[in-house]
């Protein structure tokens, strides 16, 4: 088999960037290890910046996310017992994040995607990017016994940070960067109305705590736990008491509570790899940065990789230049580490460290007095929370 | 001898409190355990806020400071070659900082004290305050052999971080917060034309380096080394070729270059104690906070200090309220954490670590490629730098 672009992964960036060459005619087929049930019955994250609602609905896989999605103006910082709100619309001249979440999206592309005939090959294993530093490269997998052969102009590496993509790159020819945090998120989903219509971050001696949602009858609420805590030892009135005691007295009052349907603990980490390219092999996303999920910038910063390797890849089949290609590594980057740096400042500040100093936590505190009375620095924050331009 | 106000410490802190007093019409004496030409003799910081600037007015002792002093709109931040540059002025709505040597500014107030005739008492022996948790409280000094005894009604102790006056609180009722930074400064005066009209800080992989000033002929240059490092170590030219090496080409092809007539070494550590106000006892600038140098600080916490107990003072015995006297150190504190963060946050993006991860460099670059690319976050340095508002 033939193509133009060779997808490795069925996830948002694989999808999202299929649709965008889809519908600017370039072919491409994408290709996953697992299946199309597997894939949506993953729970990310649902906060979307307006270049990834911009990305959604230049890749015709808007409708139902902007009727169904909720657009917000603003959060809370919660601490020492009050919320303190961050005005995104305000702050940074009339911009907002829609809250929707990334199983919702992936429905939408891969929705859109079988609609458009274009072509998703799940269940192929052992799926490998081949001779990308020459002009011809190809991927190989294996299904129904048989090794399959997909030649192609260039391969996209949206397959995750354990996907095949990075690891098919010699290890001399890559640098990454790394910090893994010492707790973990305990999240869970439960069908009950959000305890606030806004998300609410909340620093309290205990720990972190966020009140996030799916929609107006779905919650998704963490609490910061050791990263080495066992699930089964949280009951759900052990998780619903601890988040209470995190939130500010008006809202764990009114909180409604009911036995969570998805309960799971995740570590926190920031990772980059340096370069995105390698030849005709670009990674996208998860496979070349994870960020902790503080400040939602993980889907994100995946959307905002298709948007350059889109425009490269139409730059290079469209107007025969390859500077867009040449460019992509650099030009992601720069807004990686950008985001990877308000992620970690963000879980910086929002966390109770275990090995922390007093000096260090007052700094902590001092930090979220100054970022609640200063317009400068609120907006520093609200510009990277909406996400910063393309 | 009896009098409203004791102030231990002779230091501008001291001598700013003293002179608002003493054109206030409040009685008070100024204890020092050294003399006047040691005082002199001090090399320290010299930016000052519009609220030092304001205080010194105020204070009536700031004609040569408007004379002499150095008015200046912004400073360079200096990284990968090249100079960014922090519009102070115009980013903050008209604010500017003041270059003028503390050393200038203590010679204009002792002077403008002897004129006032207000007393100062310098090689005061073993200064010690007492029973400032009840209502007669009084400081005791040895003088010419003899233990002299001063009542008052308030002791304000200016007598910096090695001072008697924090040291005479009970440790039980203090609490302290302190870092200590893994290199120091080494630092020159020069009489030569500095190599900018306005100051650079310059964040280079060799390490930290500014290039400050005192005037349009004296030159204050600092270089970030080792803090275990021996002064006889660095010759002049090994000094001069290593601040070279670390500003822009453009900058270090003009440097001029003298034998420099003071050069040290100073470490770098923040400090705060809490409160700051025991009975009757207040502590006032270095007394209850040490800022590394980076960002000046120093000096103009002293200052906000100074500002906020000469108010209370004022509400105290003109108007018979102790509200302000009883805010002092909630007030006080609110601003000095706000600073020592600032200070600490500009020193960790300023510096080189010896014992940095490369992720932690990675976010270091990429925090000043952020902060000079972003209108938000460079206003939110510039109001830091030219002074929170009391």
């Amino acid at each position: 088999m033939r193509t133009q672009v060779a997808i490795v992964g069925s996830g948002p960036a694989g999808l999202l960037l299929g649709q965008l060459l889809t519908e600017a005619g370039i072919e491409n087929v994408i290709l996953d290890r697992v299946g199309k049930e597997y894939i949506l019955g993953r729970v990310r994250a649902g906060v979307l910046e307006e270049g990834t609602v911009g990305l959604m609905d230049q890749a015709k896989s808007g409708a139902r996310m902007h009727a169904e999605g909720l657009p917000h103006d603003g959060f809370s910082l919660a601490f020492d017992g009050r919320d303190h709100r961050i005005d995104l619309f305000g702050l940074t001249g009339g911009k907002r994040v829609m809250v929707y979440g990334q199983t919702e999206l992936t429905h939408d592309l891969m929705d859109h995607r079988e609609k458009s005939g274009a072509l998703t090959i799940y269940d192929a294993a052992d799926v490998q990017p081949h001779e990308f530093d020459g002009q011809l490269p190809y991927v190989t997998y294996d299904k129904g016994g048989i090794t399959h052969r997909i030649d192609c102009d260039f391969i996209a590496g949206c397959d995750g940070f354990h996907g095949a993509s990075r690891k098919a790159v010699p290890e001399r020819s890559i640098r990454t960067f790394e910090k893994v945090y010492p707790f973990g998120w305990l999240g869970i989903l439960a069908d009950v109305a959000p305890v606030s219509h806004e998300l609410i971050y909340a620093n309290h001696p205990r720990g972190f705590a966020l009140c996030s949602m799916r929609s107006q009858t779905r919650s998704r609420y963490y609490i910061q736990c050791p990263f080495d805590e066992k699930i089964e030892d949280w009951s759900d009135d052990r998780f619903w008491d601890e988040l209470r005691r995190r939130l500010p007295a008006h809202h764990a009052e009114k909180m409604i509570t009911a036995p969570p349907f998805e309960k799971s603990i995740a570590p926190l980490r920031s990772f980059v790899a340096e370069p995105m390219r390698f030849g005709r092999l670009f990674l996208v996303g998860d496979a070349a940065h994870i960020v902790p999920p503080t400040g939602a910038k993980g889907l994100n910063l995946a959307a905002s990789d298709v948007h350059y390797l889109f425009s490269g890849l139409i730059e290079h089949y469209q107007d025969r230049s390859n500077n867009g290609i040449d460019a992509y590594s650099d030009r992601a980057l720069s807004r990686v580490w950008k985001a990877v740096r308000f992620s970690w400042w963000m879980t910086m500040m929002m966390h109770r460290f275990p090995d922390t100093s007093d000096f260090d936590q007052k700094i902590q505190e001092a930090e979220l007095d100054y970022l609640t009375h200063s317009r400068a620095a609120a907006t520093a924050l609200a510009e990277n929370y909406v996400g910063l331009p393309y």
